[in-house]
């Protein structure tokens, strides 16, 4: 294929995403088939000679589309949102024809402190302590990382690298990995699994805080658990504090823990992955109170914040605590402009990702983003009344963003038995998670394009199979 | 922006990125610019208001072009290749308006399972052992990782937990950390940083193992520190064999290395991160010999196999070697189809990555891909003619695949101040690494566009460049 013919094949692809994104809703948002499905519709080696564009797009809606959970239909609710935007994809186009790879300054140096700046902008739409700025005089900044997961195991690394050294000040002769076997990391029983695997990864001990009636861990709880750890002669180092959590987006008490961590020596992690996005909102911005304790910070625009995966922001207060966690310069890496980019993630080589988000704020602009938000929590407050109103409900976790948590009151058979039914209809898609070790049902705005009309029509087709389950078992009750 | 919009800015950009690509030759490959730059060229914070796509795009030339260090020029020799090719590119844009996160088989399950048979196909085109093909009735498969770093690391982490859970069996009651600090991982003295992290992260011993006069390892120096370190009671556990190095693309013997690693218990990774690309042709194969030791192996097709970044293709002998170090399943992560999917890598977020492997085999074919690293190593092989016809210069590694070292007989001052002249010529771009302590210009053959015209312009370049500084040499000799 030569640039004639892609600019020909590249247009007819701009329409048929054009196409695809605007219809999606026709899609049943959840596919209807067997696991290995797509084996048996495909050769299974891979051809000796060009096939043909045609055939190849044909197979797009033979062999893909009938396989694809389709994340950007206004009836998709699960899960956290993946954020999807026109400015964003077109940067996209743009990051991989650049196709630099950007490990280091000399390697593209636009890739490299675009990022910068861009993060410097981000941080000041969340209103970030100037220390995580980049362009001040501190020692902070940010940078973006592929996941969230990245973000937390790159902040429990530099917390086990920096704890190692100032233990190490004090009793000279304990090795390393001695120390690793004291270290204890902290976080919430309701935190993202990633942060357990970071500590797993990382070789060291981690332990879940228990969490209050809102599903927030509060200083006590933390400060129990610390004093025990000391007790027993191990060595508190980390925390992982979550805002918003995956289960029901609680917020831990980060006003509470931050001065617990900092009085410890401990790293505060804070992870914000799906919450993050709303900081930019004043009314939301409290939220974030007590950032000014922390050492990092990390959230997904490619959540919510309407820039494509993959995309995830991380601040850190003292830029050296990452890269000095890592630094290894053979010959071909070394340029003379060291400092900028490069060693502050897990992998070496990385796309032009600030183009997304470069993009996505200035065909935005920040009221345009801000709506973006408040038009989302405005959607999930819709149903929460929905729910609210309906008495065979309840709502189970205080709705403060795009998540609404809620079941059947009930037991939890009866609220699986539901999410089956929602799942086999392939109208709506959601996805359940447990809380007080009650079965409830998750429902996230997620698509950029969810009006009111699909949160009416959602809530419909759920009371709709909720009456006729509610039927069938008066049914086997009588009979 | 609408979807009318996008679809009118979406075929100006692919004419902007048909252009760019086309005409790339003529940009300088390197910027001539001052670290930070960038930062003074646009405004400190994000706009209120949205902007209008013209100063997008016009910003492009101002701001981003002159920062941008161009990998698909022609002219551009460093470091090693980013691929990149329209098919792929054509599918990147489908990926990311579909833009599902393949965390799991139900987040969407054409992902995952075109993932899976897709590296069927790339297995077979390799020759891997069918233990390493999924579609068998074997335990092995393959993954898509984000980059070989993160390939490596997750190899090393599986080693270490199989190696905790073997050596448990015999001393139960020695705790994990206890274990930790008895692991030795190995590999090359000349193997990527990446694998040195790999055991940083893990916080594992690591040691280089010294290289014969061809830059590989070999079985006798391997198996020498093993017994060394198992007499000081270390634990070998984890060997990472590279075939083809970042300095010289020297193949470490995996034929000696893999009885060794098979016969002392430890995991044999193989990191063939450029050259793996070229084992689909049947004349490159043999150096692939000795895979079927391995336990897992890796190579990316980002580099050379015309996949655009991120693509590195991972194939591990036992599925639940990797599955079983990471597993942790939240209630929403739960579905039905819990084995094929997710946790095998670090992020749980994936892109469709697969996509621009199906795109790229079926717009090429086999014989498409062979031709293409064919014509790339008869280019390195004209440029390995070109300096060997001069008797200043000398070739300083074997010539196997695309990278070609050498370097101008005499000091490394003389050969440093060569490449500072080449690098601020901005004609060429080329990297340098060190081989024995003598500093060496690495000349790779990077862009799919490169022709042998490209390489005469390139060596003349240089040539041009060697008189002028040896005239000025002899000048200061003589004054
Ligand atoms: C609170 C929280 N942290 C971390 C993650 C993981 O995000 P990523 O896929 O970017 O690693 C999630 C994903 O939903 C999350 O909700
Ligand atoms: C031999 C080898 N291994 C690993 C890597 C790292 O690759 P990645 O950027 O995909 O992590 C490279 C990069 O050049 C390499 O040459």
């Amino acid at each position: 294929m030569d640039a004639e013919e892609f600019r020909r094949r590249g247009k007819e692809m701009i329409d048929y995403v054009a196409e695809y994104l605007e219809n999606v809703e026709q899609r049943p948002v959840y596919p209807d088939l067997e696991p290995g499905y797509l084996r048996s519709l495909i050769p299974s080696e891979a051809p000796l000679e060009p096939e043909s564009y045609e055939d190849i797009m044909k197979d797009m809606e033979r062999v893909i589309m009938p396989g694809i959970t389709h994340w950007h239909s206004p009836y998709f609710f699960a899960y956290f949102p993946a954020a999807s935007s026109y400015p964003a994809m077109l940067a996209d186009m743009l990051s991989t024809a650049i196709g630099c790879i950007g490990f280091s300054w000399a390697a593209s140096p636009a890739c490299t402190e675009l990022e910068t700046v861009m993060l410097d902008w981000l941080g000041k739409m969340l209103q970030l302590p100037e220390s995580f700025i980049a362009g001040t005089d501190g020692q902070g900044g940010g940078v973006i990382q592929g996941t969230a997961s990245e973000a937390t195991l790159m902040s429990l690394l530099a917390a086990r690298c920096k704890a190692v050294r100032r233990v190490q000040t004090y009793t000279s002769d304990k090795s390393e990995v001695e120390i690793f076997s004291q270290l204890v990391a902290y976080t919430s029983e309701q935190a993202h699994s990633s942060v357990e695997r970071a500590a797993l990864i990382g070789g060291v001990m981690i332990r879940k805080v228990p969490t209050d009636s809102n599903y927030a861990v509060r200083g006590d709880s933390l400060k129990k658990m610390v004093e025990e750890d000391k007790a027993a002669g191990l060595i508190p180092f980390y925390v992982c504090a979550t805002l918003g959590t995956t289960p029901s987006c609680a917020f831990d008490q980060i006003t509470e823990l931050g001065p617990i961590c900092n009085g410890e020596n401990m790293w505060m992690h804070i992870d914000a992955a799906y919450a993050g996005s709303a900081f930019i909102c004043p009314e939301f911005r409290p939220l974030l109170n007590g950032i000014e304790f922390a050492d990092s910070f990390n959230f997904n625009p490619h959540k919510w914040l309407l820039v494509n995966f993959d995309c995830s922001a991380m601040w850190v207060k003292k830029r050296t605590d990452i890269i000095g966690a890592f630094k290894m310069d053979p010959l071909y890496l070394k340029h003379e402009n060291q400092e900028s980019g490069g060693h502050w993630q897990i992998p070496l080589g990385r796309r032009f990702r600030s183009l997304k988000l470069w993009f996505v704020f200035r065909m935005y602009g920040l009221q345009g983003l801000q709506a973006h938000i408040r038009k989302q929590v405005a959607l999930a407050k819709e149903f929460e009344s929905l729910v609210r109103a309906d008495k065979r409900f309840e709502i189970c976790a205080e709705v403060v963003l795009g998540l609404v948590c809620f079941r059947l009151k009930g037991s939890n058979e009866l609220n699986q038995n539901l999410l089956k039914k929602i799942t086999n209809s392939r109208e709506i898609h959601l996805v359940p998670c447990q809380l007080s070790g009650r079965f409830v049902l998750r429902f996230v705005i997620c698509a950029r394009t969810t009006e009111s009309r699909h949160i009416q029509q959602a809530w419909q087709h759920i009371t709709q199979l909720t009456f006729e389950g509610l039927q069938f078992q008066l049914l086997t009750i009588k009979y």
